[in-house]
């Protein structure tokens, strides 16, 4: 592998040590990127902070869900910028830059696994891995026009990879076209242990399609049209429970107190300079009190079985990714964290019950991309695929 | 090469791609680093900078200086922190945190050549390169208790190396012992178009001696006399011209002009965080004045001519090399600030003049290595490492 120079800002500027792969497989003909937060033999983990770089040193071993990849036949082109310690949505690190988003290149690519996003949307690799807790591979690909996929909550292994909230992280990935997803798919993956009937249910959330603007709504109604061709008409149902506020606080207040616990030690030993947001973030997230622990764990669990029951084994919610196409890469800090706190709402449905999510880049808006998203029960997420799949095709 | 995890946080964690060096030559057998400021091919070059790391891209040609210690055997092992910019010369980078000092742990190692300096005192390879603007190799070589040498300018080439000031720019390197310390010279400087006589002129120059504190100047004594037995009793004599005030603020100003000049348009185009220390002194070489680049550059000229015609053609300097001991690291950026400034003010002196200056761990106090220098006239320089060697032997 040679590289061109910084090319889209995807890379981090690695020196190439050979990473073997399978000479044939499932996936042999692809080449992937990793986000810098799984570990590859050969190579540092900076998870998106110069000072984590600089401690990491050269791991030994490999992430499992890389090693499958490389197994399955896939080809390791190198490893992909993230925002700080993965704890952002925006795409912009301020100590390594911005990945081009190869959708909208004067638009931030989302994060954090801004890196993945972009490689693959600038088209220098066939698929590549993320991450996502909050929403870090359902925001880039939707902003930079993929495919992408939350998994089923611990469904693809996450060992060796850097923690944001362990409760919440998630392994996912990104490609341009559906048949390479799936084919990704079917090794992360594998067969569904409860996959969804051949006939789902497609249910539109009304509450979560009402947190978005006429536009946005407009920009989406002809892929809403596409997913109702295929999976048939929707019924209309509501997907919160309580209030989005309440919603937003049980996820923001679980994450922050995991965060803390998994970058705290860190942060308050080296005092490392954080970025913009990022600092604010974690210093809010060191405050969190047991008491709003505790509130939003029982949340959670409520929450849990109020979506399980709403989906049964065949519901399928069709509803936006993101309030909005991307930001346009000279938003200031305000902008991007009331952005965020908007999208956290309608990303924390999946999140707060560990249920997948898949992405769809059937939309667009200002000449940017605008995803569309598939969310089903528990281990579905194969079968959500194939969905996804026949919905892109039709 | 497989190094430990981060050792004395000398090295950037970069995969280790093969580096090819000549089976046989003067420096068989000896192992070297590269301060993170030289291209090595295969490697980025990221200046202590995030940003710059990130847009580095890989390299495929490597500095003629560093191929040079390759074609004589020499074997790379990696490329080593450096203080942001090379515009700092205590070794605490604000993004890849601080090198360990070697010869005192509880001390700041010293920069901007700091990784280097680490990798050395501790032992982790045989010598390295660095660069010295205004002190970046005699600061380290003398917190950490090594040999450094600040050569003639432009005695070695700094081609493809990223510039700080490059009128003051030199190419320089440590060891631990006078041996290895000569064996790299012969490679890097060959024979001296101008070499000290046998005999040489030693001079002590008072005001220099009388920057220093008492109990620094008692711990230099004993090395004083070392060199006075090798080199004959020192004459007493001044060396600065008009003020160390005059002196300070020419080097200041023309520093800070040339290395507004060469990091100004990466500053200004990316607006990159820079650390404390650093962000200061960059908005201060912004305003550095037309006026005071041209009186300082007639006073670098008038100091040339003056330090020439004191040293003639067997003069040499027996100075000390910094002000004290290496501060502790729990020191604040302020007090930095101030032994910094103090610092340039002996530092300074062949900058300005150009002239060659070698530092030898011969002096300790409070637990901790003291430098002491010779200072020749210029293209010398293998001679003074001959005299530094006698005296260390002595």
């Amino acid at each position: 592998m040679r590289l061109p120079e910084n090319p889209a800002h995807a890379f981090l500027p690695y020196p190439a040590v050979p990473v073997e792969h399978a000479a044939a497989g499932p996936l042999a003909g692809l080449s992937f990127a990793v986000k810098d937060l799984f570990d590859v033999a050969g190579y540092p983990t900076g998870g998106g902070n110069p000072l984590l770089l600089a401690l990491s040193g050269i791991k030994t071993t490999t992430a499992p869900t890389v090693q499958k990849l490389l197994d399955a036949g896939a080809r390791f082109i190198g490893k992909t910028h993230t925002d700080e310690l993965a704890f952002s949505m925006n795409g912009r690190n301020a100590h390594f830059g911005t990945p081009v988003n190869g959708g909208a290149p004067d638009r931030i690519p989302g994060g954090s696994s801004s890196g993945s996003a972009a490689a693959v949307s600038n088209r220098l690799c066939d698929f590549a891995l993320g991450s996502d807790t909050g929403g870090s591979v359902r925001a880039p690909a939707s902003h930079c026009g993929l495919f992408g996929i939350r998994p089923t909550h611990g469904r693809i292994s996450l060992d060796r990879c850097l923690d944001l909230s362990p409760s919440f992280d998630t392994c996912g990935f990104f490609a341009r076209d559906s048949r390479t997803f799936g084919r990704v798919a079917d090794v992360l993956l594998g067969a569904d242990a409860t996959p969804l009937p051949q006939r789902v249910r497609l249910l539109r959330p009304e509450d979560v399609w009402g947190l978005l603007g006429k536009e946005v709504a407009a920009a989406l109604a002809p892929s809403l049209v596409r997913v109702e061709t295929v999976a048939g008409a929707a019924q209309r149902c509501d997907a919160a429970l309580d209030s989005f506020d309440k919603m937003y606080w049980s996820f923001r207040h679980l994450q922050g107190r995991e965060a803390w616990m998994a970058d705290g030690p860190f942060i308050e030993r080296f005092a490392p300079p954080l970025g913009p947001g990022v600092a604010e973030r974690f210093a809010w997230s060191k405050q969190v009190t047991d008491a709003q622990v505790d509130a939003a764990t029982r949340f959670r669990g409520a929450y849990h079985r109020h979506l399980a029951e709403l989906l049964g084994n065949d519901g399928v919610l069709v509803m936006p990714t993101m309030p909005d196409v991307a930001p346009l890469l000279a938003a200031d800090e305000s902008e991007l964290e009331a952005y965020r706190n908007a999208a956290i709402k309608m990303l924390c449905l999946s999140g707060l019950a560990g249920f997948p999510q898949v992405t769809l880049p059937l939309a667009s808006r200002l000449g940017a991309p605008l995803g569309i998203s598939l969310l089903g029960p528990a281990g579905c997420d194969r079968s959500l695929l194939t969905l996804a799949a026949a919905i892109a095709s039709s």
